[in-house]
């Protein structure tokens, strides 16, 4: 297991679709903000400051699941409740849980890995180990 | 099974992140944009339309997934190919297949259900059994 | 002039463009968002409960102009301070001012009608004039 | 003057906000879009490359104008017809016009700088001259 982080999002009126309600890929968003907030809790540097200091530009996904149980609209708050399920060797599960209250909104898991530019080839982006320094400020 | 679909999409700079790379919820967004494109090119109305006569609001998400499997960046052209894998009582299961080319970029599943605002209480959208005549023109 | 209203925001990592800056839209947003912050925090119910208790739908813009003077990234927060400038018989002029700490990042004004559905056709938005009360909230 | 180019867009529900009508921060992305799409189509390369070959990192904006005339929903196919109304020595003028077939929709300008990293510090972006070989090739 690891930490935890609650990341807190109000809705706004241009989050929410015609039929009233968020629309839906706001969601994986605010999901994304949840893990990069976890991190930044735990005293990691924000992935602009690691690009330069040792080559990292983030944790890009390699696999989504998500399930959507209520609606939610603007002016609700929501809270983005979010764990590292599992620490392998090239990659890591995060589960987000997303409530309004004791309301489950929906809930899901990333699969993501930690990547560095490719020295010869700035635009190929390499996945790596998984920082160990990263994962014990994690767990 | 079913028809099937190409909705394509000129990624724009606004699109990608920091990283350069595709902001991923934007490809969900993409996906969500096929799915109603997909009933559109097989002689559904939009839901506003439908929502008049038909009080038809839209097709909420139940369950997502998605792999990503390569990254896309701006001022390339993808193509989603869509189709519905499933057809149950009150629910049906989109494929995406998103392509550059030959290459496999992301794919995944969405759950979704068909859904109606409740008479008595607007804000209370219900679930309804898969319309015959939408599903005929689909299959 | 008017009361005022802050509205902070947390800038986030998919709200950036591939120059590692705001992608700029997103400052529109999140005036839009501090525009309803500053009726709500003033005691004005949201677009959705006026819509059903009034037929009032929103304030849709006529006009905005902006002005940017520094950029900013994921990881800090602003301020967006809003005010309204002007109220006309049938328009109000927002002036938002985007900061972060003391540094001027944008600043902008918004000229925006109330609309109301019309009672006949309810997809044509007709603008009405100012509500006096919620002209008296804000005042 | 300059040449024009006119960028199609098909308007997309979750485009649209619970008014059911373009959420208008989506306007200015569409002429964000129209604005790199103008330079390409008159053979300059993005900014990707021209980061490489040249530094030029994008087109900032300094200063946007817009007028909102007539709302817009999805399913509606729009189009910006683009053009330079002002060549100066370190900024310029896009006038962008939106229309949906014969009816203006909205319209505006954008004052913007040409970019390139600092060399020194890699975060600064500069303004520069406008690049001659770049207004030969638009005007």
């Amino acid at each position: 297991m690891s930490k935890s982080h609650i990341h807190r999002v109000t809705i706004r009126f241009g989050d929410c679709d015609p039929a009233g309600i968020v629309f839906f890929p706001n969601f994986l968003k605010w999901m994304d903000e949840a893990s990069l907030a976890f991190f930044m809790a735990h005293g990691v540097e924000p992935w602009r400051v690691l690009e330069k200091t040792r080559g990292i530009v983030g944790t890009p996904l390699l696999e989504i699941q998500t399930t959507f149980v209520k609606s939610a609209t603007y002016g609700e708050t929501i809270e983005v409740h979010t764990t590292v399920e599992e620490w392998n060797a090239k990659t890591f599960k995060h589960r987000h849980v997303v409530k309004r209250g004791d309301d489950l909104i929906c809930e899901g898991t990333e699969l993501r890995v930690f990547v560095q530019r490719d020295a010869e080839n700035r635009d190929r982006l390499r996945s790596i180990p998984i920082p160990e320094d990263i994962k014990a400020l994690c767990q």
